[in-house]
């Protein structure tokens, strides 16, 4: 059985694959948890990817625990956002967990809970004198940040720096621009300007474009729902069976949407690379292996091909990670998954990640399995 | 403490109403577990309610296991999809755990398992004769209606009866009308019709339009994540704090968008009711009370005005659940729960509860809170 390698809707070109095999039964209980671990991370993990490649390199913090679902929906989305290249979270649980780092503000309550705004930073600066970034929208956004600075002063007087100030609402190109001005005149240069309140890829794109002077990204609701597409659809289909001693049968399902007919056969992907950088995958039956001369070819529109050219680096994708219900494959740090991410990112060529009109990365069934499949729909639809 | 009961977007009027009191850091521990609970389960509750409305009264299972976050994302997503209307449910430990109903078929693996369809219908009736429902579309969907029967007849002559069939892709529309054909002149006019694929309460109301002769509708991804909008974008705010001895200080939040200032008090909601209809909430401060002379002001349009007739039932919507750490209101059972819903929807206006331009529920502050609030944002904006 496997999640079947496809393409996705909107900004997902195509969707994981991962093999299982063994007895039907086990296969069949594995189902429903995998696709609901795989179908989640992955979703946050690419949304979390999105949304550092829109800040570019500014530090995205994940803020979204009251919006998730549940405890462990909220736990994994920060794992999976962290993994997709964020910076760290607001999730302490997250952080003691899986050893993530953890970030965050004073609430607007903070503020409330004194009858005066400077008051109340003062508190705060003595509270956490090396880690204290002020919260400034509560009542007056720039008088916020006058009182801010205040209490940068003031710390400042102790020998200890503020980090900065984060704005939670309103215009946040004009405030955040007001903000730094006030900031630099103070003397504080150095203190960063954290910024949230709905925000995602989008937006971050159209502040950047109007130039707000913003430096680290607080993002919540949209990155773990990721909000405009909530689901990743990955389905988990049988490939092929056999009796014991037997051959295999090849299976697939079939659809009146092509992209939704199954894969058949033992599935692994090769993914080839020319000059560092990635040029195209190929799913390829274990068995049947690769023929001599292949080309990728868009199952969709077959005039569509990619020529690989013979030297290229090629990588299987899929390890074995369970084997007879051991796990031969160490779990990498959440660090190592997180760098290995970025750097496999980075080997994609940037039209195939820009937001709009991406370019699609060319991905094709190995021909001779491609054949196989084209029979075996012919043969379930009754045709020759 | 409270999470604010304020206008909502999207297909929310109002977001509900929880009040807090207690020790400040107390109240701050519990608002990120109470936002992530309340926030979901509710988003969740109101999507299933849509959705069974869709249905008019037809039954809804919730098979949102594999599309949601985390298991306990999926647990909760269950629960509150049975609160808000659903039947039941394809997640066995959500059943086991809650007590709720649950209901499903087998996979299209079973089909793949074996070498033909029917030969799968056939084992699948043998294992589960008072309980079959047949996936009829792995392969041609009405050539698998067929099968069923022949399954349907097989069991029948060992003095069972099928369930029905479900159909899980296409077009359902279409789909549906020649299957239910094809079971009603081969006697099976009682089998059921399940059908699933991406539904959500649009796609239900389209496919009534269309005729479609679904009896029992499958919604997954699109309910547990609330697909057009999914988060409900609950907050949690300081509305007065006091020194022990002392009197309250009223507070608030201020923001350049009015819904999103805080109102500040110790606050109740009284719901209003005539002939049995809910006609208007309104949300006191439980030390000021009720003016004599009130009416409903919509506070984003004071010309809005709704008369409450002296003699309407009225009812306070909160009521103390834990006091001083214990609990003091029982927990109901999903079942009372769900008819609690239930009778709750059933008393708002038809027209409050459409999809297409809804009227709107009146809701809005008792006038002294209102003038309380006025003072408090002049006072912290600096005018008189």
């Amino acid at each position: 059985m496997s999640t079947q390698f496809r393409k996705g809707p909107s900004y997902f070109q195509y969707e994981p694959l991962v093999r299982i095999r063994g007895p039907i039964i086990q296969g069949q209980i594995l189902e429903t948890a995998l696709l609901n671990i795989v179908n989640f991370q992955t979703l946050i993990a690419t949304k979390a990817a999105r949304i550092c490649a829109a800040t570019r390199g500014e530090p995205v913090l994940e803020f979204g625990l009251r919006r998730a679902q549940g405890v462990d929906g909220a736990l994994a989305a920060s794992r999976a956002a962290y993994i997709g290249g964020c910076a760290a979270t607001s999730n302490l649980l997250a952080g003691r967990l899986f050893g993530m780092p953890v970030k965050g503000t004073h609430a607007h309550s903070w503020i409330m809970s004194f009858d005066d705004e400077l008051e109340a930073f003062r508190a705060y600066a003595k509270a956490m004198p090396n880690n204290c970034v002020f919260l400034v929208d509560t009542y007056d956004t720039l008088e916020g940040v006058r009182k801010a600075v205040e209490g940068g002063k003031w710390l400042r007087s102790q020998g200890h720096e503020m980090v900065g100030i984060r704005l939670d609402s309103g215009d946040l190109a004009y405030l955040s621009i007001e903000a730094r001005k006030i900031l630099d005149e103070a003397g504080f240069t150095k203190a960063l300007m954290v910024a949230s309140n709905d925000l995602d890829e989008q937006t971050i794109v159209s502040l950047r474009d109007q130039g707000a002077a913003i430096s680290v990204w607080g993002v919540g609701t949209r990155l773990v729902t990721a909000c405009d597409q909530p689901a990743m659809g990955g389905v988990y289909k049988l490939t092929a069976v056999r009796e014991p001693g037997r051959a295999w049968k090849y299976r697939i399902k079939l659809s009146e949407q092509a992209i939704k007919i199954s894969n058949p056969g033992i599935q692994q992907v090769r993914r080839f690379q020319q000059d560092g950088q990635f040029i195209g995958d190929l799913i390829y039956d274990v068995d049947r292996g690769i023929s001599e001369d292949f080309s990728i070819v868009d199952p969709l529109d077959t005039t569509r091909r990619k020529q690989i050219p013979r030297d290229a680096k090629a990588d299987d994708l899929l390890a074995p990670v369970f084997r007879q219900g051991n796990q031969v494959y160490p779990s990498p740090s959440i660090h190592r998954m997180r760098e290995h991410t970025q750097s496999q990112l980075a080997a994609f060529h940037a039209g195939i990640k820009r937001f709009l009109n991406p370019h699609e990365y060319p991905v094709a069934l190995e021909p001779g399995l491609l054949e196989l499949k084209t029979k075996l729909v012919m043969q379930a639809r009754g045709m020759k």
